[in-house]
């Protein structure tokens, strides 16, 4: 039974995970007979007003407490997972990515990412396990891999402020339309769109189901 | 293209909706065509600290807030949806089923169900709208169809406490199995125990894809 370790970071799309993206990751990887290691890092988070869009000042919540409502309580801090614990690993996006487990939302290509989060990416790369990412997390791989001078390919969908982002990341850019996703064979990295392009949950699950079946047959 | 309504209250499985059973009707939902019409009640909610199960003392968050996590912004005070808005009714489970839009949780068979959820369901019944509810919130249905003295039949799963409890509040209970579903025809009344029974996430969705569409079969 393959483990596929899920990173989130935090609960709700402009603050923290996005949920129907999360949620798709873990039901296609149940369903396919995969075991989710759902794991977050231990730290602070700002707060969204998710009715108005509007942040809270002053508020704050904790990034591992807030995804732990996605896992059910089944999730453990990212910096007790080593790359011998899982075979594969995937990041659902939501603004969480880019501002917890990164910080490209507010610093662009200047982002630094969280260490454990960069660690466990380059020990999984490293180990040619299989990685995806979705939405906007692949933002965060592009910063981690450019540093480290690798080449590889990945999308963020067709925005093309991104996209010359993450080139300018090192990364070369694929568009891809929403219910699709790219594949970088030689790196085993899998991004697609979802929300950055998606107008409904079933576009985005498309992508995302396809994803999380290719990230599988490369384990 | 049918609009259905789906209650949420809150977001996480201890204090709020529960996230995987309402991404998974939100899904069935838009894979069939149909509309989900997000509403929640503008109401403050106790918090549990997910990660460890615990109640956070003193804190307290917004329902409709919350819930506006799952929905992506869009959604509805409930104080402010007609029946006419809607052609059908489901609701998610988890505690704040049971905590928030009623308090059986608390106060078990003599529980109170916040006046605007109750209002729907009513009119929602008298226009022979179909509804639906998984997991804990048939209790609720039980207690406004019981105090109504409307016969009907619904399923909590198997637990034989909470199966009492409705009974009590005037529910014929049917046992259903995790990944199956209670019709009561002449209530236009459907039920599923979702994570009431299910020990994995593929087990709750099947019986909630079962559920969305036999929901939407009776429009």
């Amino acid at each position: 039974m393959a483990k596929v370790g899920v990173i989130l970071s935090g609960c709700g799309v402009y603050d923290g995970s996005e949920i129907h993206e999360a949620v798709i990751i873990l039901l296609a990887l149940d369903r396919a007979g995969a075991t989710a290691v759902c794991m977050a890092p231990d730290m602070e988070q700002g707060v969204v007003n998710h009715l108005t869009g509007e942040p809270v000042e002053g508020a704050a919540r904790n990034v591992l407490e807030e995804s732990a409502r996605i896992a059910r309580g089944n999730i453990s801090d990212i910096a007790k997972i080593k790359v011998d614990d899982i075979d594969a690993l995937i990041l659902p996006g939501g603004f969480g990515a880019a501002k917890n487990l990164c910080d490209f939302a507010f610093k662009g290509t200047d982002c630094d990412v969280h260490p454990e989060v960069a660690r466990l990416v380059r020990e999984v790369v490293a180990a040619k396990k299989p990685l995806a990412a979705v939405c906007i997390a692949p933002a965060l791989i592009s910063k981690v891999l450019g540093d480290d001078k690798l080449a590889h390919r990945l999308t963020i969908g067709t925005d093309e402020e991104t996209a010359q982002a993450v080139t300018s990341m090192g990364s070369t850019h694929v568009a891809c339309p929403v219910r699709e996703f790219v594949v970088d064979q030689e790196n085993k990295l899998i991004t697609s769109p979802a929300y950055m392009l998606a107008g409904s949950i079933s576009e985005a699950a498309d992508g995302i189901e396809k994803t999380v079946r290719a990230l599988l047959e490369m384990i």
